[in-house]
Parts: C-alpha cells; structure tokens; sequence
C-alpha cells in the first residue's frame, strides 16, 4: 500500500483520547513489548530450490498483460552449456512455483582460465510480463529500486556468488552482458534458497469435497500466504516487504485456520506494539531491518481497529491470555482514540480532532471511507469490550456497548439516504456525498441493517452502474463476509469462483495486489511490472473455504 | 596484455630441454614453492580515502580523449544534500589521486522512513573519458565486465554498503537511478578503502636535482607502481590484475631502489616457480584468486628469461641466497628450454621445436620479435651463468657462456643487413624480413655491436620512417636503457621527458598501458575507456631517474 504522506504530518499533530497519565504507563511497557517481539523472531524454514526447466516469455495478446511463458527445454540443456553461445546469451528458467528468498549461482570453467569478468543480468519475475516489459526508462510512481533486475560482475569462476538482495518470483532471466573471448565457461548451479514460516501444510487441513475450480483457488491463496509468511506477516514479499496491520489481521486470520504459526502472529503484535507512537497510537505499517522501526506518522484509524480484532482472533485461536492481556492496553489505546472522532450524533467523523485523517478500506480512486468506519468502529467497539471482558478488563470497556449501539442508530439515521436507497458517505461543503459498494459492505458487517435489507443494499449497489464498484481483493473479501452474513451464499460462492478464480485462470501462481479483470494493465503506480503479484490481502479464500465450508464444498 | 590462445595451443604441445628425472625433481619441489608463496603473502596496507571535492567531466576537444575535468563544488554540498534533488541526481566525486581498493557507502535519512529500495549506479574512471563516454552498446574486444560501472539497491539508510569488486580510480560518478518519493535521504558517506603493499615513500628517496618535468614523472611513476603492488606485482590494478613475469620484472627493478619491498618480489617468484608447467617452463601470468592457478599454456619465452633477470636483481638487492638457491631449478629450466630454440647457427628459432612460439616485446601490430629475442636469449645467458655461479651451480651453467658467444657472432652474421644498414627480423617465406627500432635496441642491449655503433643503429632507426616504430611504455624502457647503453644520454633524457612527460602534460595520475602522442583513443581492444590507465609496465621511470641519476639530473 502506498502511504500520503501530507495526510501523516496532519494526523501526526492530532491529540489521543489517552491521558498523560495512561501514556506513561503505555511508554514504560514499550520496551518489554520489543523484547518479547525481538525474542519471538521466527526462525525461517528454508528450502534450496533448482529450476525446473528452460521457459521464453512469448507475445500473446490472448494472455494475461500480453505475455504467456511457454517451456524451452530441459534445465540440462543450459547448465554446462558454454554462455558464450548465442543460445545461452539470454535463458529464461522457471523454479516451477513462486519462490520468495535468496539466489545463489556458480559459473564453472569449460576451457582454459578466465582472464576477465563475466557480466550477467539476473531478472526475477512473479508473472511473465516482468520477463518482458522494458524496466527503463522507468515511468512508475513509486521506486524504481523495487523491480528485480541486478548486474553481478563475477570475477571467479567455480566460486558461488549470492545475490546480496531478498528476491520474490518464479522466473529468472538471465543476460550475459560481457565475457572474455579467450576462454569459456557455463552456468554451473542455480539455486534459490526459499524461506517462509509457514510449515508444511497437510493436505487434510482442507477437508471439504473441492471443486477443481475452488481447490486450485485455496493451493494459490494457501501458496500466497506462506510467501507472506517471512519473519513478519508481509504484504508482499516482492514488494513492500514489510508489515501492515490490515495484512496481519488477514493473514492471521487465514493462519489460523490453516498453517496455525501462532509464534508468527503473536511476534507481529507485540512489534506493532512496541513500536506505536509515544501517545498510543499505532502506526499502520512497520519493519523490521536493520532493525525494527516504524514508518513513522503512518497513522491508519481503520488499521488502528483492526489490531484489535486481529487480537481477539489470536486470543479465540489460542487461548493465550497472557499475551491477550499483555496487549490490552493498545487495544485499549486504539478505542480511545477512535472514540475521539465520533461526535455527539455518534457519528466518526474523519476531520476530528483536526485535519483530514487516513483511513483505508479499499484502493479506488476518489473512495469517501467515512461510512465504512462507522461500521468497522461498531464492530471493533464491541468486539473489543468483549475481549476486554474474557481478559477481567471489564472496567476499561464500560459505555463501549452503549457506544457502538448509539453509532449504530446514528448510521441509520444520518448515513443512510433514502432517495438514494443506500448508505452514502461524504462531508458536505467539503466531500461530495457518494454512493459506493463499500459503504453499504460495512453497515451490513456492522449490524446496522438486518440480513435482508443488507442482502437487497448489496444487491442493488452491485447491479446499479452509479455505485463505486470495489477496487481490490482486500475490499472484495470483506465484500464476500457481508454476503455470507446477509445470506448471499450463492453471490458469494461465485464472487469467489470469478474474482480469485480469475486471477487463476490468468495463471496466478500466487494472487495479486491488484486484479480487475477488465484491466489486466492497472497499476496503482502507474507501471504494472512494479505490482505485487503474491500479495498478502488476497489470500483469504483460504480462510473463506475454511470458515464457510457450506457455501463452497461441492 | 592480451593472449594469443591459438599459439598457447600448439606452444603447450613442444617438449623442453628438461628430461625426465629433472622433471620429476622439479615437480617434487612445486608445493614446497607453493607454501612458501602462500606463506609471504603481503599483509596490504589500507587507508580509508574520502573524495576531495565534486567534479565534472566537460567536452573539451584540445582534452585528452576530448574531456577534461572541472571542479564542481564542495563534497559538503553533496553529502546530506538530498538525492532527491536534480542537482544530485548524477554527480562526480573527486578522491584526489588513483586509489586501488574496495569502496562502501553509506546513505543517511533526512526525512520520514525510507519505504523503499534506492537504485544507484556507480562508475569508477581513472580518466575522464571513462565518466563520459557510453559503455554501451559495448565495441570492445576483451570482456564488458572490466569496465567499472556497478548498481546498487539500497534497502536500508544508515547503513554501510560495500561493493563486492575491488575498483581502481580516481573518479567515481553517482546515478541515482530510482528511489520512494514519501521519504527524503543523502549520501552520508563515502569511503575508499585503498590497498598498496609499497609503505610510505620517504622524499629522500631520490636525492638528485630534478627539473619540475622530471620530478612529476617520478611521482606519477611512484604512484603507478605503488597502485600496482598488491599481494602481487599487478599489471594494471582495474585490469587485468594479475601476475605477467614481464611486469615482475619491470615493478622489481623499480622497488629495488624505491620501496624496497622485496619480500612482494620474493612472493611472486615463488608463485611463478610453483605454477610452472609440469615440464619447467613459466606461464607467463598467474592469478592468486580463488586459489593460485595459472594461465594454463601461456608460454611466453621471453617473459620466461625475464624470469631469471629478476631472480638476479633480487638477489643483487637482498642478498637472499637461499630463495636465489631454492629457486635455480626454475632459472636453469628456462635457459634449457630457451636453448632448444637455437640452431647450429646460434640463431633463436621461434619456430623450433614446432610451432609458432609466443614472443612479446612490443604491443605493435606485426611486429616480428626473433631478432629482440636473440638479444634477450644472450643476455639472459650471460646472467644467469653469472647467477649459478654466485650460488655455487657453476656445473649447471656449463657451456652458456660460449653459447652466448656464439649466439652474439651468429646475430651479426645472420641477422644484420648490410643492405638495411640494420638488424632485421623474420623468416623467409614466412614473415618478410622486417626493419624495427626494436631490433637495434635488443642488439644493443645485448652487446652484439659496440657504442658508436649501437648509437648510430638506434639514431638511424629511431629518424627512419622505414623503421617500424615502438609502440608501447614497455618497450620504450628498454629504448631509454639502450640508448643510455650507448652514450645516447641526451637522447634518453629527451625520450623520458617527451614520452612519460607527455602523458604527465595530458593529465595522467598514473602512467598509462598504451601511450601514443599521435592518438588518444588508441587502443588493442578497439574501446580506449577499457585500456588500463595505471599499468605496471609503464612505471619504470622511478627505476631509470635513480639507476642513472646523471643523465636527468638538473
């Protein structure tokens, strides 16, 4: 996710509900929250990988972004083979599956000595287009630094080189930009040493009668989270490698319900913990090297919620009270602030305490996410008093209830136009009001409407052209939540089966950051190669087929 | 120096001089050289260098190569200057002199969290041309991968990044070549850690009057060879960076009399003798890394016979008979592979024991090198006779002096023409009988003919367009060696202060491997910016000033 960070320096000057006396408190288990963070680091189980076989991106304008990769012979016939041949100047190879990690080589000697340097160009790709599309001159948004394209000058042969940088992808391009004339030699040994947390995953963990269709969607949403699954729940592990709290609360909710690496989840808490502003407020995203820091001003209030509930999961999955209650006092923190911004309707409004603040529930231009937020506030308002409950916290919660049925009321009342027949959301004089899916996706989680009218709301915004459509698989899974909870099974089972479904019959081998499927070029940074193509809040149909085994057992 | 592998081809098929049993006790002795090389690998002295201050490379017809270099500013006004900015984004730093050795940056944040990796490009330059001429397409005929342009991603500020080549240079351009936008960030540090195994040079060193012209070569001569000694006497520090006997020879003569490191000179000996062929005979080069090993095939005879001018400077210098004793069945194996060259006449026959053997005397397209070799072959017999005799083998050397003799009368019979007036070179019906200054010179060192008249071959050939001319540094040594020979001091004079000054007044730092007053862009690899700028073989002007003082004192 890209941040605005003129929406940060406003944010940043923002007060917290929490007293200065709450906030000593808050500060002096900061570092005893890093510690246990730093001590859980997961060890990564790795695995040396070779390629699979020889592959050539190849034009096709019936293919996914213009490019599909057929087979062009057996690894053998590359490994050993002199460089200097024409053949061998430039070789794709396929790993056979996405591959997140670090890449070692050896060039060997054919014949005589190496009297120079050899130059190579090493491209790793995620999906075939990156094989193909020129990187330069780069016309993306964000760094050119993120596309995986590195010249090495190896100087010995029979010595094994490693890549110094982390790398994400199932293909590798090889280019041979020099070589000395005299000699000759070949590739000797290409090997990608792949990490994750995420352990073995037992076929029976999935243990419903799967359509071909739904079984190929959960092994790509299944591949997708243990490539996010690094020593943090990454958004992506090509890109931008680090830790966001809408990621963890998606992964781990997936995590749960498949590869069950609690550690994981529990040492992401405690990070996000440890590293919240001084007054509280958690930052939306962090990382971890060279050591752990925040980025900093990244204050994201819809996120902010989400760590509580992805806390709740974590308590419900585990059992573990400790930790529960450990962190209680930034689930605490986090409802406080939020509490900030509601007004006396009991309606959130994102321009208190002061400034235009971030939110984010979906990646769509011109999306107003005001409406969404009093539904996720709802939600988080009441799961965390009960969470607060099971803990003895009891004290902490009190009026939460009566404040999330009072926000509940105020949307109805205030939020929902009746001309338009929906939920709006906007700020006159400032925002225009505005119809969209996601508004009407939220008051339905929230319990703002009963199951039949949230069933006939989302209906109705899904088929009329003048609601703003949803724009990224991290909308659309909440979109399949609210189906499921107003009784639109069927809507949902094939929202699934088109959406991710899509991605796979395009060839994803992990799912993607962004899919529309009228648009295979769409890019949020304005140049698609630089997309994540194995992105963390696309692999919920993993947890879906788990949680809703009904709706889409065969 | 660039090889010939078709010759190493057939030259690694001829037989040696050396039997049987000799084989066998020479090849008992290898690993004992080995360790011994091994063992005295020089301890580098290192100096972290910062840059002096900003420059760039402007178009400048009447330039050397067509630029020049202007100061562009304090290095102040760089470092912790954002990289952002356009004034940044392509720089060239200034270290103030040629430095060899391995350089690490760092970049600082100046604003927010980096949150995303920073692409930058580094180009080493030992002259200007090299920042700004076009690497590619790349023309050149030895490998692309000399040339030292490296690319970085950066994934992390305030931290130390090395680049994994060791570079030679003066000049080091930055691209930044992609970097986030939400965060702001400047080079913090730049670093050259420079090696040399020359200590310190004390001013005294040479204690003669010098004109200003003649003591700007000396220091651009001592700066050459200090950047050349490495763990070995390197030809060129940016390339080829490795052992040839020929520059062994040239950089001991020099640090005989200016650093006095004997003990690089005693390592690289050793490493020579351990990496002989099996049958005795020298490679003409030799690499340390990954593991000493050879050029396997690269016989060169008259780099071999260097081999034994060298042991006998060395122990001249040192008075190391034990290395000079321990090493004599290297020397003797030469002179026995040499001898087998030699017909009835006494003539050196580069064709015998079959073949085309490698010679080199000169970088000069069809320059015929038997005649130059004849001088070599007799002085080399002539010195190493000596030598044995100084180390008490006076029974190896039986017959070498005669056959020098003899060899000298043959070369005024058979190889002087009476109708040239001049020493020719060639071989009817196969290479045309050729005039060449580097013929006379070789006899002249050689004592074929007396002063008086070695002055007037050297002056004929030397204002006769019919004569082939010299080409490189290499072989202009050993012009100024002959004329001084020959009581041409004058002339010699002239020729250091015409050649070497020449490439002073065109802004050298280092003495160059191909110099021609006639052509900048000259170059054996069809692409000047790859030629070595710092190279062994033209250093030797440090030796010539001290060796004969009277002839370029003031």
């Amino acid at each position: 996710m890209k941040l605005k960070s003129f929406l940060f320096l406003i944010a940043a000057l923002c007060s917290t509900g929490m007293s200065a006396q709450e906030a000593d408190v808050y500060a002096s288990q900061r570092q005893g929250w890093l510690d246990k963070a730093i001590a859980s680091t997961p060890v990564l189980k790795t695995e040396k990988v070779h390629p699979v076989g020889l592959v050539k991106a190849v034009a096709d304008t019936s293919a996914y972004q213009g490019w599909r990769v057929d087979p062009a012979g057996e690894i053998g016939s590359y490994l050993g083979s002199s460089l200097k041949d024409e053949k061998n100047k430039s070789v794709t190879v396929d790993f056979g599956r996405h591959l997140t990690g670090t890449f070692s080589f050896r060039v060997d000697l054919l014949d005589r000595v190496l009297d120079g340097p050899i130059r190579l160009r090493f491209t790793f790709a995620e999906v075939p287009a990156e094989l193909a599309v020129p990187f330069d001159p780069y016309p993306g948004t964000i760094s050119r630094g993120w596309l995986q394209d590195e010249t090495v000058t190896v100087e010995f042969t029979d010595s094994v080189y490693t890549l110094p940088r982390r790398l994400s992808g199932r293909y590798m391009k090889i280019d041979v930009l020099g070589h000395p004339t005299d000699c000759d030699f070949a590739m000797g040994d290409l090997a990608f040493t792949a990490t994750t947390s995420a352990p073995e995953i037992a076929p029976e963990t999935l243990d419903i009668p799967l359509s071909d269709e739904f079984a190929a969607i959960d092994r790509t949403a299944l591949a997708t989270l243990a490539e996010c699954m690094q020593t943090v729940y990454e958004d992506g592990p090509k890109r931008d490698r680090r830790l966001w709290i809408g990621d963890v609360y998606l992964e781990s909710l997936a995590n749960n319900l498949t590869y069950k690496n609690h550690d994981l989840t529990r040492h992401c808490l405690y990070l996000l913990a440890a590293l919240a502003n001084e007054d509280g407020r958690l930052h939306a995203n962090v990382f971890e090297l060279p050591e752990p820091h925040p980025q900093r001003g990244s204050f994201c209030y819809s996120y902010s919620l989400l760590f509580n509930m992805a806390l709740a999961e974590y308590l419900a999955a585990t059992g573990d009270s400790d930790t529960a209650r450990d962190l209680w006092p930034v689930a605490k923190a986090q409802i406080d602030n939020m509490l900030t911004f509601v007004d006396d309707r009991g309606i959130f409004d994102r321009f208190r305490p002061g400034g235009f603040n971030w939110l984010f529930f979906d990646w769509r231009d011109g999306i107003e996410e005001s409406t969404a937020m009093q539904g996720l506030a709802i939600m988080a308002l009441e799961q965390t008093a009960d969470l607060g409950k099971s803990l003895g916290m009891a004290d902490d919660t009190k009026g939460w209830n009566a404040t999330a049925s009072k926000m509940r009321k105020a949307a109805r009342k205030h939020l929902y136009d009746k001309n338009a027949r929906a939920f709006t959301s906007g700020y006159e004089g400032f925002i225009p009001s505005q119809k969209s899916v996601l508004s009407q996706v939220w008051m339905v989680l929230a319990d703002v409407v009963p199951a039949k009218e949230g069933a006939e709301l989302l209906s109705r915004a899904l088929s009329d052209p003048d609601f703003i459509r949803l724009g990224s698989p991290y909308a659309h899974h909440f979109l399949v939540e609210a189906m499921i909870k107003c009784g639109m099974t069927d809507q949902a089972r094939a929202l699934v089966a088109d959406y991710w479904g899509g991605m796979v019959r395009k060839g994803a081998d992990t799912f993607w950051e962004v899919y529309d499927a009228s648009d295979d070029y769409l890019s949020p940074y304005r140049f698609y190669p630089v997309n994540s193509y194995c992105h963390a809040w696309s692999c919920t149909p993993a947890y879906l087929l788990r949680r809703y085994p009904a709706v889409f057992q065969n």
